[in-house]
């Protein structure tokens, strides 16, 4: 059984020695997902030439910040994988990290992972939002990535996402779970889009409830944190829990 | 606003130096609920005359197999609580933990705390499941605690609970991303009540869907994972994922 109810493939083109270079993926997944590149499957190909080693490179680098920075229940999956085929046939000259070309192919492919990673949360099982949570100014870019997951995870903050809920004290309540050492609340700022609810670890002076429920409201809603320790920061992508994600997992044999 | 139903309090009665001595405690919660003793509160109190530093210390133990083993969402509230007060009225000699009386004490207060702490988890939001997660033949108790808090937050787990489907494959799949390095699925062993469903990290040969299917039914429900490591284990308990659980945190202003 599968629940995938969209299309998830995308191409992108570019120019490598004044050949034309396709690369085209698709995947699969709106559940189980919290990949680790271990059920979300994706099947990445190219026409151009590259060096096995690079390629390689290219991939692990390009998923460390797309299908590994999407969750939809935190459950990861047992046979994540993603695969990228090089057949060479567009004719170029064998690419590796030095040609010149290297950078324009990273980039395609890094926004072609991304896409797809998208996709599949856009198409998670019973979601009605598309979050985008980004942790700031954290000491390291796995602290970020903590922080950023346990928002994301937090069935009380998904439930509130599913009400349209700006209940920025369980988001604030995320933060201070997420296991980082030594925590200063007082450094804490949260925004919900461009507005700031959570100030200094204290609701914002200005903020009153309609501004955040106007952000809540949308079908897309960006998080973001700032921690004030450091400079690392990082991006994850997930969805809400609502009535239809409950309904799928436990009434799947109807 | 509170969503407890039920009441949760409970008391012990022993004899010290002759003396009769009363343990009382109350708590409560049912939302938000994976405490590390840091919104659960629980307030516990004795007339005996217990040494302070003996009785922090019988507290801490206490709470460490009760409270701080119970999960409803794995959301760490901001104000766990567990108070225990020791008024001496009693008039017994002051315990402390080279007192004869000292294991009967420990013994009657770990009781009790067991008792407010799964009489949380029996009130858990929208749950209509109590389940126990025992994990054997870990190399630490921390080790098992990982295992049983993965299996016990998994949205897949909670909602084939709640649809009383025997999935062995998703607590399987927990036990798996649970974090445990150089796990041997080859020494993995799931039990569900008596029925073991996994041997040896596969089916059991003599499962049948009809044998989890009974228990699954059961409104109690016992797992238990054997990982074939070492000799520690550990207990925990916890709830099902069902829609009122969706509803009380989606619609809880209106």
């Amino acid at each position: 059984m599968t629940t995938d109810t969209v299309e998830k493939a995308v191409s992108k083109t570019l120019l490598l020695d004044g050949r034309k270079i396709t690369i085209s993926g698709i995947a699969k997944g709106s559940g189980m997902i919290c990949p680790n590149m271990a059920t979300m499957l994706s099947f990445i190909a190219t026409d151009a030439d590259v060096d096995a080693a690079f390629l390689q490179q290219c991939l692990s680098d390009a998923v460390e910040d797309s299908f590994n920075a999407i969750t939809v229940d935190g459950d990861t999956s047992t046979n994540d994988a993603c695969v990228l085929i090089a057949t060479g046939k567009a004719g170029n000259k064998a690419l590796d990290s030095n040609s010149a070309g290297a950078a324009t192919f990273v980039a395609e492919l890094n926004a072609l992972c991304l896409h797809l990673a998208q996709a599949i949360v856009r198409d998670a099982e019973g979601a009605t939002k598309f979050v985008t949570v980004s942790v700031a100014q954290a000491q390291s870019k796995a602290e970020a990535k903590k922080v950023a997951y346990t928002i994301a995870h937090s069935p009380l903050v998904k439930t509130a996402l599913f009400a349209s809920d700006p209940n920025w004290g369980r988001i604030l309540a995320a933060v201070g779970r997420a296991g980082v050492e030594q925590l200063d609340i007082a450094g804490v700022n949260i925004f919900l889009g461009d507005v700031c609810i959570v100030r200094n670890g204290g609701v914002d002076s200005d903020y009153t409830e309609e501004q955040g429920q106007r952000v809540m409201n949308r079908h897309e809603i960006n998080i973001t944190v700032e921690l004030s320790r450091g400079s690392e920061s990082a991006t994850i992508w997930t969805s809400d829990l609502s009535h239809e994600y409950v309904r799928i997992n436990s009434e799947y044999r109807s």
